[in-house]
Formats: structure tokens, sequence, C-alpha cells
């Protein structure tokens, strides 16, 4: 092998010279790759990310690391996790115009993904803890997981594009593996990467972890994610894989991306959204929430409510795949047929959907990766009584998602277990 | 290229120069190929099949053409729809063994499989049409249809080895679209490729074509077959896919393999069953068929039965994959949340597999590929009435299919359809 291909991480002080021949970085950052201005951020579990600025502008240089950098060497995960990323970067784009940073350089040897530097945008996750009000979040997300959802999937690409893209992203093992382990399977039992807190939780996680219905549910939800490939999936779309501002939306790091169910992605957001919800109680000292929790309930109807709405109009006007042809339904005059259909499907992922956001609630208080929203509650009983309403909440959605009909009454539900007027 | 990579079709003439450097094929005919005695017997739609005889025994030459042997040149169908019959071969050997032929040789560029010639072994098929009893058959394709779907899902493989097959059978592009075309849709509207019994079963086929709930079901049943990549399928598993002998069952010819739902293989044996039963009023004339249909009723029992005990023994021995782990259930002393999830598995197979099986029986009396079990009743009002009595029952298991709890009333519906008892 070439000295070329060998993989070498980057550093501030070795960027400037590994990335300086760039014609695309000297345009956009300063022709003198000496003047670059150089700073490690990464403060994600597994890459580094660089910030690299001079005088034209700014980019963000992502490099994966042949591990995983949270818990080291001993965690190996492949360098290829960003070959899937920029694939999933460049179809959201296409997909989505607008909603994912911009891709400048891509090098599948070094791991390197080159891309827009967002700014002044922050983690979506960190402005929900810090109580703020975003007026866009809703109909951004909900439009977003519309269009990649329906425009990556047979109801709209050539059978042939999709199955190869399938076969492309079937590649991309580990990092589903981490979410078929730490997701669906760890948190249901004693699994050594598990931690929650304690003593507060002990006694409902016993009883969660004795739970049948829940547990095969759970496994039920796993063999919908490892087995129905419906469309190219985000795989991670949580409140952290998003970056806002007042004015704008950007969702990143898309590298666990995978063909799966298209109620992961929509469930997963609003699971997050409802977790930043019983979180808030955690963060009033800083202030009164009292205007969080109807905004957080406003965006997880939000994010539905226009992802029904776009999701109905691509149907209507884009359903050009091998699903549910025309040439059955509106080409014979029966357009009622293709609505029947259509109220079918949204029916299977608002099942399905319901069943994800309850999961993705117990993995991220029982397993390895906790959320920030409940992190960050320093007082231990604080955080050990949002998170049991939010783990309870979340055994509801997951063991009775074929007769939950509607978010209204969910968001009673979730009011009052977050007040505690039932336990 | 060189030479020896370009296709070239093989005949009786040049067969034995072709392959008689092989010392596998040598030692199975005889170590002269000279004296081999070649005959091509492709009474398939796809392939050229030769049987090849010598002092020493016999095999069977499978060799693809470049297009579809039924229609000709201007259907053109690529070759290595043979790599993925040779794949699904030695997966299904080893999954079921003794239950497919045996592989002697493949030959990737020339598309050609070397395999035993089951003697003296006929198409099941035929043997139903000649009004045959096989006392095996039920078992041995209920064993078949549980071993080949348990063991090639995340219920028995590694996440890993899965995904690789996934991503290799996803290439088989061509052949899935012949199903989803030809099966899903073209049935239940005006395809070029359709035929029917006419002018007898004109009133019936216009009324099934303006049937919503039929239409819708068939394209959420199509649906599921392309996004359900459960397990690695047969594909093609009729009745015409079946050999047999009172004492054997050798299941062929499954080239169109891929990773699909496990109720697809299931579904369309037992309406390859069905359609028997419907078709046997059709061939009185050569006897009476009194015995036929309790034995046909029977072995579609049977079949179900066999699959869903051995499905069953090998969830409680076998489930070594990532799904429904026994860390979450068994190993806690929850053996009540394995035989849960079980059941819930074996049911939604059950659900799907009725669905499956109502489409089957349409496209094959409406579409491009007919079955000879109609075919061959010469009387067109006998046979439409046959074929109208199956379009019936395949349209109440698509439709009623989540309502439909047992094969014994379905055997009372097709008893008072095939008697003319009810329209």
């Amino acid at each position: 092998m070439a000295d070329a291909e060998a993989f070498v991480a980057l550093t501030p002080e070795t960027l400037p010279t590994k990335l300086g021949g760039l014609d695309v970085l000297k345009t956009r950052i300063g022709s003198d790759p000496s003047a670059w201005r150089v700073r490690e951020v990464g403060d994600g579990n597994l890459n580094l990310v660089f910030i690299v600025e001079g005088p034209a502008g700014a980019v963000i240089v992502k490099q994966a690391l042949p591990y995983v950098r949270l818990v080291g060497e001993s965690w190996p995960l492949p360098l290829k996790r960003s070959y899937f990323e920029y694939n999933a970067l460049i179809r959201q784009a296409d997909r989505d115009p607008g909603m994912v940073p911009e891709v400048f350089h891509f090098d599948r040897a070094q791991a390197i993904v080159v891309m827009e530097f967002l700014n002044p945008h922050i983690i979506l996750r960190q402005a929900l803890i810090k109580g703020e009000i975003l007026p866009k979040i809703g109909k951004d997300l909900g439009r977003f997981a519309a269009r990649t959802l329906f425009r990556g999937s047979d109801l709209s690409m050539s059978a042939r594009a999709r199955k190869e893209d399938l076969a492309l992203f079937a590649d991309n093992v580990e990092l589903c593996d981490i979410t078929e382990n730490l997701v669906f399977s760890d948190p249901y039992f004693e699994a050594e990467l598990n931690r929650h807190t304690s003593p507060q939780l002990d006694g409902l996680v016993a009883e969660l972890r004795a739970d049948r219905d829940l547990k095969v549910e759970a496994q039920a939800l796993k063999h919908l994610f490892v087995a129905k490939a419906e469309t190219l999936l985000h795989g991670d779309l949580h409140t952290g894989s998003i970056m806002v501002t007042k004015d704008d939306t950007k969702v990143i790091d898309p590298e666990f991306a995978f063909y799966g169910p298209m109620a992961l992605d929509v469930g997963m957001m609003l699971s997050n959204f409802w977790m930043s919800y019983f979180s808030q109680r955690g963060h009033e000292e800083s202030g009164s929430r009292d205007e969080m929790r109807p905004f957080l309930i406003g965006v997880i109807d939000e994010i539905w409510e226009t992802f029904v709405a776009e999701f109905s109009h691509l149907w209507r006007t884009e359903r050009t795949g091998i699903l549910y042809q025309r040439a059955l339904f509106e080409d014979r005059g029966d357009t009622l047929g293709a609505e029947q259909a259509l109220a079918r499907v949204l029916g299977d992922i608002w099942t399905d959907m319901l069943g994800f956001a309850g999961i993705e609630m117990h993995r991220r208080i029982l397993g390895l990766a906790h959320n920030a929203d409940f992190e960050t509650i320093a007082d231990l009983d604080l955080r050990g009584s949002c998170e049991a309403a939010a783990l309870k909440f979340g055994r509801h959605l997951a063991v009775n998602r074929r007769s939950i009909t509607s978010l209204s009454a969910l968001a009673g539900l979730a009011e009052r277990l977050d007040r505690g007027d039932i336990q």
C-alpha cells in the first residue's frame, strides 16, 4: 500500500500542510495555508472535528478515528463510517436542499469530510437545555424527515438505484451494531456498558427489566430496525445531531445512515423532544420553564403534522417508484384508492414511530449514551425524578403503541407524569 | 477480456468438449467425454437445461441465457442470475441438508451450474395434475421452509454475515423486478403482458381490477416484499420449483433468491396447493379426484403445522442471532417472554403468508405466467369456472388476512367455492 493511503490522524499543526493543496479549501479559507487557524472542537463520542479559519472564511474538517474516541483504542470502529456519512450527506442535500452542511471535499482513505462551518449555530440539545424557543424547528424537521424518507425509498427511486444503495449502506455493519445492541437490547438486561442514576432509579429499572411485554416490544422493534429496509435513514436523528439558530436548522452527523424503517428517524426525533420536556423541571433554577413546556409539546405536534402534510404532498406529486403505482389508482380514476393506501402507510409509520420513541427514551436513561438534558441536572434526586417520568412514558409508548391515537392525549399524560399527578 | 471469459451458449454437441476436462464430471459421468450422451430438456421459461449421461452416471448442466428463453432476445435478462442460484443452492444445502440438488461445479462467466440429476423425480406440479398422492411432501416442505427461513435470518446468523449476504443478493435486481411487476402490480390493471381465460373471466377480472381494498392490499404486500429484508428466500417456491418421488422431495431453481419476508415462500407454496385443489375439477375425466382434494387440504395443513413446529423448535434451540436474544428472556428466567415473542413472530408470518398466497393465485390466472394446473384444462368453460373459484378465494385471503384465524375454515370456504355452493 502506498504511503499516501495509510491513515494518519490530523492535528491542528499538520492539517494546513495536509489539506493546504486543495483549491476548494484555499478559496474558502485563504490562499496561504500557513495563515490558517485550526482548532480541534470535537465533543462527540467518535471523531476529530476541526474548525479551520482564515481570511476568506472557515470550514469544518471532520475526520473519523479507527476507534471510539469516547472509549479509546480498545473499541475499534472502522474508518469507513466516514464514507457512509459522506454518501448520506450528499443524498440528503439532494433530497432536502439546504438542510445539511454543504460538503466541499471528501477523502475516503483519510476518512476526512470537509464541510460548511455552521455559524453561529449551536447544537439543538444545548439550546433546549438553555430554554431557547426556536420558532422554525418543528416545520424544518418535519419536512426534512418527509423529504429524505420518501425520496430515499421505493416510493420515489428506481428499484435498481435503491437496491444498489441498499447494498452500499449494508456495509455500515459496525454502526448498526452499536444501535442494535445499545438501543434495543442492553437497556433491558444487566449489560456491562449500562449505567443509570442510582439508587434513585434502581426499583424502576428492575421493574422495567422484568416487564415481559416491554421486552417483547423492544425486540419486535429491533426486528423492524434490522429487517425493514425501507429507506435511507439518518439513523441517529436526535437533538444532538441538529444545529440551530433562531432562523436556520441543519441536520448533521449521518454516519449511522443505513436502510431501515421510516419510523425510526421520526420516532427518535420526537423522543428527544419528549426527553427535553421531562428534563425541564431539572433546569428551573436558571428561571421558569413554563414557556418551554408548551413550546416543546407544540414542536412535537408540528414535526408530526408537517411530516404528514409533506409526505402526503410527495405521495400525491412524486410517487414515481414501484410502490403503490399510479397505474393502479389515479390512472384508473381511483384517487381514493391512493389515499386509502397513504392512510395505511402513515398509520404504520405512526404506530412504529411511537415504539421507537419509547425505546429511545429508555436507552438514553438506562444504557451507555446518556443525554445532556438529564445529565446536566446536578441534583440526583431531581434528575432521577425527571428520568423516572420519562421511563414510564417511554414504556407507555412502546407497549401501547397500537392503541395510541392522539398526540394531545400523550401530551396530557406527559404533563401528569411530569407533575407527579400519576406514578 | 480473454476469450475464455466470453459467454457462449452450450449445445448438446459442444457440451462434452467444453466441460469434458472437469475431473468432477468425469468421475460422475464417465472418463471419456466423447461417450457422454447429452439431451437439452429445459422446459422452463428462462434457461438451458441439459441431462448429461455416461457409464458412471448422470448430471444436470443448467446454463442461463442472456435473455428470457420464453420471450427471446427482446427481453434481456442478465447471466448473473446463475450466480444467485448457485449461492442460494449452497446455502439451502447447508441449512436443510438433502433438500436441494447437490452442486458439483459452478462457472460464473459461463453462467453454468452443474448439479445432481434427480431421477426418477418429476415436477411436483405434474404429479398433482396427474392426481398422485405424495405422503412426505407436507412435512418435507414445511421443514424446508422453517429451516431455510430461520437459519438465513438475524434469528440465527451473525449480523455481519447477514448484511454481507443482503448486499450480495441485492444485486439480483432484474429477477426481483419480474416479481415486483408480474406478481404484485400487473394483474391489477390492464398491463400489456396479462392474459386470462376470456370471455369466461372477463366480468370477474373487471370486478377485481376495480376492487380498491384488494389493490391496496396487493400494494401493501409489494411494500413488504421490497422492504422486509428478513431472510434469504427461495423467491419462487411454487409447485413447479419442486421435484418429487413418493419418497423424496427436492427444491430446485432458486434463481429468484433475495432477502425478503419469510411469509413469501410459505404463502407461495400454500397458494400453489390451493390452486391445485381448485384445478382438480378440471381433471376428472381421467378419473375421480375425490382422494386428491382431501389430500391437498391435508398437505396445506401439514406444511403449515410442520413449519410452525420446526420454526418453534429452532427458536428454542438455535436462536443465536441478534433478535430476541436469550439474554433478555431465558437467561433471566423468562422463558414465557421468549414464547410470547415467538407467538407474535409466527402470527405476523401467518397474516402475511395468507396475503402472499392470495396474490399468487391472482397473478397465475390474470398475469403473464400461468399454471399448468389450469392451463391443461382444455374446456375453457370448465377452466374458467375453476379459475374463478381460485380468484375469489385469493381475494378473500388477501383482503381478510388480518381476521382469518383457521386453515380448516379456509378449507370449508374452498370446498363451497369449488362446489359452486357460494359465488
